[in-house]
């Protein structure tokens, strides 16, 4: 997807709100455990429930990965499944990979070509090139982690160096020298909004993927005043607030509430 | 595994050698290509052939995620191979994950439970949290990324922190603070072999991983007159040089042949 498409889904959609499709087998309501596909059948019900009040959806890899085999399945079913009721969603695979190059090659071939997802999120520890085989494939974008919303963040990303940057500063600085804002978003914690402003100062026009909203505690209208710009550039994560709220056979109802909630507050903050 | 386990089996084959299992399945030998599971029937063959040389193998991930749910399959059928013809080989998925705390929970189960490794690689930049699960498994490792062999580890790993040290040295010094010699490794690359005493100083007692021998460049009498502590303390890997020596009929001797040639240089060397 083009960053302008992107930007007309926020337009058209009123909602800058990603769903993390973190689907843990154990935590889905137990009528679906007895499915013979339950991960499958769970994120079709969030999916038609949610995907007319978010622009796009992350599932996280390592819930699949959980289950082996079979949880790549699912995952990769998911993924058609989204395709195929909405095909101008934005879809990111939440990977956390980094490394090096030929590495890189294989993970790209995993995400893009395997599954058509338009994004990966790198982690930046082994350089410029663990994300440049990923930006080799049209319209496909890097996410990179810059400043994360967990507490174990602050023991390395929060280091300063001697060059006066803080080592996520520094991530965010040089990436961005490694594809413009057409291909290239960052990482940055709801949880420590203080400082997307910052953030902003570096990268003013780059999209920022924000987690940290709900469980982790992150405030939407400080991420907003902090990080929007002048093609909204916020793409604001929430997963267990959504997909968890509700165990009983109504989950889906309610988990289209919980996303209803922060479209009208998204929408409300977009003016 | 256990530490004084790992040490038993490197004086016993006279070997520290780890070979990595980076199957590409466009470069496996044409005549496996008709086969129903070619990476499967390539694996077989090359821990066949190889597994008398060395202590410990490393499947990387990223080859078997670019062909999805089939690719996992096939590392899942090569793990319960290799541990059937020798279960005390050291067992390493390559998988430099990272992430927050319930996350990191999932892959540890992906990789200590859905299959039986012994260890998995994992990238620092989201911090302690992101090793922390993989420890609550008794027995298993984490080999967190340190100073990396390729090119690209220059642009984080080698600035210069406030405190005085690169941050790669700081990821270490910190690193081994969360978990001792007996559950931690380090990765440290061949390819800067002279930076390895350095690390040295910072850990003298646990096991490096180090990366980058063959194809990158890195020499072996270099790695380990800098590295070896009194229990040894390094497992060198190779994977290119190794899988991919030879693309006939005859591959897996050949893959032997390479293998037996680093055993033999590692066995003079170990004296």
């Amino acid at each position: 997807m083009t960053q302008e498409g992107l930007y007309q889904q926020i337009v058209k959609k009123r909602s800058f709100l990603c769903v993390g499709l973190d689907s843990d087998i154990l935590k889905i309501p137990s009528h679906l455990q007895k499915s013979s596909h339950p991960v499958i059948d769970f994120n079709k019900a969030i999916i038609d429930a949610t995907h007319e009040l978010c622009i796009a959806y992350k599932p996280n890899m390592a819930f699949y990965e959980s289950r082996g085999a079979e949880g790549w399945e699912d995952l990769s079913r998911s993924v058609e499944y989204i395709r195929s009721i909405d095909p101008d969603i934005f879809l990111i695979a939440d990977a956390k990979r980094g490394d090096i190059g030929n590495t890189a090659s294989m993970y790209a071939k995993a995400f893009f070509e395997h599954m058509d997802f338009d994004a990966v999120t790198i982690s930046p520890y082994m350089g410029r090139e663990s994300v440049e085989p990923f930006l080799e494939y049209r319209d496909k974008w890097v996410i990179l982690l810059g400043m994360t919303s967990n507490p174990g963040a602050e023991d390395f990303q929060f280091q300063n160096l001697e060059n006066g940057n803080l080592l996520y500063e520094e991530v965010i600085r040089k990436g961005a020298g490694w594809a413009g804002p057409d291909r290239m978003m960052f990482v940055a914690g709801a949880t420590r909004a203080e400082l997307i402003s910052g953030i902003r100062t570096i990268i003013p026009d780059h999209f920022l993927l924000v987690p940290g909203i709900g469980v982790q505690g992150g405030n939407l209208e400080d991420v907003v005043s902090a990080g929007m710009n002048h093609h909204f550039g916020l793409i604001v994560n929430s997963s267990r607030s959504i997909l968890y709220a509700d165990a009983s056979v109504d989950f889906a109802n309610t988990a289209r509430e919980k996303a209803l909630e922060l479209q009208l507050n998204m929408s409300a903050l977009m003016d």
